[in-house]
């Protein structure tokens, strides 16, 4: 199983026939939108068709063209608009912006190249390097940081983007030591297919999950929904192979090694300045028998980072715990509501709450449990004794299936906001307990000023929502999402310029909180080029220089992704 | 509480007035060991006292030593004979082989300073750097693997040691998020007396517990006895404070982060090459309210190690799991029999064992928990019903809590047997589930056969023996333990040159079946001189770059401690 790429949204998310799903009452909830943003109605601003856009020619000669066929076959180099401008960007709030207006400056790949394994990646890498050209890696695409822009150095002659997801086979699986290899180009749900069908999983969900790849969740250290029990990227990679400009590199992969750093680390969160990976060794766990996702409410939101804490803290076997604030859990009850008006039994129930203290500061938590049948069920009342003893109500498996039923769907509602003048953008980070109301509060209050001081007129106003996706014994992540009307102009370059300046202010402001505040750059998203500017602070010189060193020594040519993670030298 | 390190063994283990316990029937005992040794007695081979052994003189100038003693004051840099002699190396095989004949060469530090705190210990490292010195860090110098030897570069005009132990405080302990962070040359019951105090523990117990400090434990990415509970270092440490020959260093430290590569992963095993580490933030936990350790016989080797493998594949909370092999079940009672004869009833209770079918080949399993009450109470009873799944037989909590009492002595028998002649060493390495086995008898094979072919005379026999000391969800470490008959010369130097030499040709052929039969090179012990030249076949040659780029990077001097951990360049 591969994606047919031609039945995806160049400029937007997804299959192109799929969208999120509003239901017949669909024109109310965008009167809610549109209220809940202080708009009388919502604006009408399309995208730019995939004619009109503006693409330079291939800057590549005929014969590194011929060379590249000659690597991978006539008809896995592309050098069509769609296939240039599909892997021109990635999907974040700037990649819409640029993509939907059109407006993609020089940053489009000459040709995209998709090699069939490691070696041809390598002979591309090779090909590249001697060529002077950028190699941009490339596996669904789905970066919201930037991370796959296709860039160029000052001195390079053009760009190459490698699209891994022709390699998309289980190679191995140990079923004996629970792990198993696979190319790195495999889309989520076929890596799981193929796992499943010999009875294990990775039980990696992002968001993302059906449109990235296993070599994109690494090279991001990325987060899947039940990282709980499964672990961030970090937690389950065991071994990488890698195309190098400097050779094949085939990371390590041992139980635990005293041998040195473990290089793995360094190949996490790479973002492709090292190198394609091409193939990755993972742990793989059982399928679990029973899944059981319910939920509580607490009174305040640190009500349920104490229950959320407690949990973590006394290792109960949690696969996920997600914990909306006040904000959040309104703006869920409220969006449903308006796709589907509650009946006079959910309005009795929610008064009763609200009398009993549940009231405008509630919040809801998701807990998720995985695993064999005997761990869930005792987890299940552990966890539901904990949640209880910080004040927290069960409300049942009904929250639980409704979100992990619609668990991938969220990011097919940004185009039609999109399509209606409203931005969404999301922020997340990760600090210790200890630091995690103040940072979240300083963040908020940041996200909330910045979005005023930049709105698009007086009476704009703005969704900003906050939950936390990820805990850990020693803290845990902050994930907002902020929904505002968009700073529109009279055409689309003009909005992307407007839009684009909003956001960057925007953004500039929340992570400036962020960082200041104690709070990583980034949790689970990566740094690509949205948050290169902060990536001093947070490694400070000496990492910075460490990095930058690694980066010298397998790359001179500064071929791989350039323009991404690491700040320019000087 | 610093130790006084005139009180400890400048040429062996631990604490001048302190030795292993054999009790009242000590000679029984080294008749048992002179049997299975194959010898009639065993021979007298007496270290060199202090007064005998060859120093050469310090190399510092007059300035430079005024200069150290500026930074630290007058009475932290030494430079008379103990200190020197007993920072010249740590506790090898080959350190004391060096340090019993009083043959040191030239690797002796030219002075052992010993800063107060971060600042001066960057002073010194800066002023190493200027005037063209090697610097050696040195915390409890219990590497096993030659990491404190004092070595310098051809061109560098002497070696400083910095002794980390004045930096021995707890400095921050946030009981909200479970982290503390400590000084990083504090001794291990000095950081356990720091945490303990405050109702936490970081629950790192290795064998060289008592004088090994956390910077080492971090360098050398240590494993504690119960690292199934807390982790190895790589699991602990959450961020680091270096000196660098390129200024401070403080790590990122953040619950989770996707901001580029985990910097806290080039630290960990750094073994000195970038810095002296001298802060660390730790993950920590409450006192466990219950420990529980306990004994289970298997039939076999492979019968204990899918018992083992079950325990941690379903993940069942254990602190510590340690399976015996045959050889080393066997030695264990023997030797325990020899001090102490069984009584009728344990005889009887060992035949009857033998008889269903408990015998010859019977493997020890001790099975720690350590944690909340209810927790371990149940992960006892999961953990008797696997073992009983695997046809284990639970033996009670003696065992346990015979291992408990002497977890830490067993390095106190090292010194008496080499005044005996009798060399002893160990090795350990980890690998996949489906790989342990075959690679357990690969290693076992090596080892006898190397030890007959290098034996000190055609009568001399060896014990060699296995554990399993820490296990993985994929996979599991195996230690082995050799005694044998040193060849010993007429004269301590002669001793030193045959027996070096008979070690070197073991050591190689063992590693050599580890690393080609998959195994790591080491899983605790780290790298130092002893495995450096097998860290290209660890790490490939693209990996080996990537971490000389970091060295170049960070001491383009190559001041921080050379010779240790990458091989020479060309």
């Amino acid at each position: 199983m591969t994606l047919d790429r031609r039945k995806l949204r160049w400029n937007g998310w997804g299959w192109a026939h799929a969208t999120f799903e509003l239901g017949a009452r669909e024109p109310a909830v965008w009167a809610y939108i549109a209220e809940a943003l202080g708009r009388d109605k919502l604006a009408r601003s399309p995208a730019v068709p995939l004619p009109d856009i503006h693409m330079p020619g291939s800057r590549l000669d005929q014969q590194t063209l011929a060379d590249l066929q000659a690597i991978t076959g006539g008809e896995h180099v592309k050098t069509d608009r769609y296939e240039r401008a599909f892997h021109a960007r990635g999907k974040s709030y700037l990649d819409l912006l640029r993509l939907r207006a059109g407006e993609l400056g020089d940053q489009v790949p000459d040709a995209v190249v998709y090699p069939a394994d490691a070696e041809e990646t390598q002979s591309i890498v090779d090909l590249a390097v001697t060529r002077g050209l950028a190699v941009v890696p490339f596996g669904g695409g789905s970066s919201v940081v930037g991370g796959v822009t296709a860039m160029r150095g000052a001195s390079q002659a053009g760009v190459l983007t490698v699209d891994t997801t022709r390699m998309h086979q289980l190679l191995t699986l140990d079923a004996t030591s629970h792990t198993a290899t696979l190319e790195a180009g495999v889309y989520g749900p076929h890596l799981e297919q193929q796992l499943q069908a010999r009875g294990y999983t990775l039980g990696h969900y992002p968001q993302s999950f059906e449109f990235s790849t296993l070599g994109g969740w690494v090279a991001a250290r990325g987060a899947g929904q039940q990282s709980g029990r499964y672990g961030k990227a970090e937690k389950w990679l065991l071994g990488a192979r890698l195309a190098t400009p400097r050779g094949p590199w085939h990371t390590e992969s041992f139980p635990a090694s005293a041998a040195g750093p473990n290089l793995n680390q360094l190949v996490l969160g790479s973002e492709g300045i090292l190198g394609v990976i091409t193939e990755a060794t993972v742990r793989v766990h059982p399928v679990p028998a029973l899944k059981d996702y319910r939920g509580y409410l607490f009174k305040t939101f640190e009500a349920g980072a104490a229950a959320v804490r407690e949990l973590v803290q006394r290792q109960v076997p949690v696969a996920m715990l997600r914990l909306s604030d006040a904000d959040e859990t309104h703006f869920l009850q409220a969006f449903s509501g308006a796709q589907h008006p509650p009946g006079a039994a959910t309005r009795i129930g929610s008064s009763v709450l609200a009398w009993r203290g549940y009231g405008e500061q509630r919040c809801l938590l998701l807990v998720g449990l995985e695993g064999e049948r005997e761990v869930v069920q005792e987890a299940q009342i552990t966890s539901r004794c904990i949640c209880e003893r910080h004040g927290g109500v069960s409300i049942g498996a009904s929250p639980g299936r409704k979100w992990y039923a619609r668990r991938f769907m969220m990011p097919y509602l940004r185009d039609p906001l999109l399509d209606r003048g409203v931005a969404v953008e999301t922020l997340e980070t990760s600090t210790r307990w200890s630091n995690l109301l103040p940072l979240y509060r300083d963040i908020d209050a940041a996200i909330r000023d910045a979005i005023q001081t930049n709105a698009a007129d007086p009476r704009a106003r703005a969704i900003v929502m906050c939950h936390v996706s990820h805990a850990y014994e020693d803290g845990a992540s902050l994930y907002f999402t902020m929904v505002f009307p968009q700073k529109l102009g009279d055409t689309p370059a003009a909005t992307l310029e407007s839009a684009g300046a909003q956001w960057a202010a925007i953004k500039r402001a929340a992570t400036e909180a962020m960082v200041q505040g104690g709070g990583t750059v980034s949790h689970h998203h990566g740094v690509g080029t949205d948050h290169m500017p902060w990536m001093a602070t947070e490694k400070g010189p000496i990492g910075l220089s460490a990095l930058e060193a690694v980066k010298r020594g397998l790359d001179p040519a500064g071929a791989m992704n350039p323009g991404k993670l690491l700040p320019p030298a000087g």
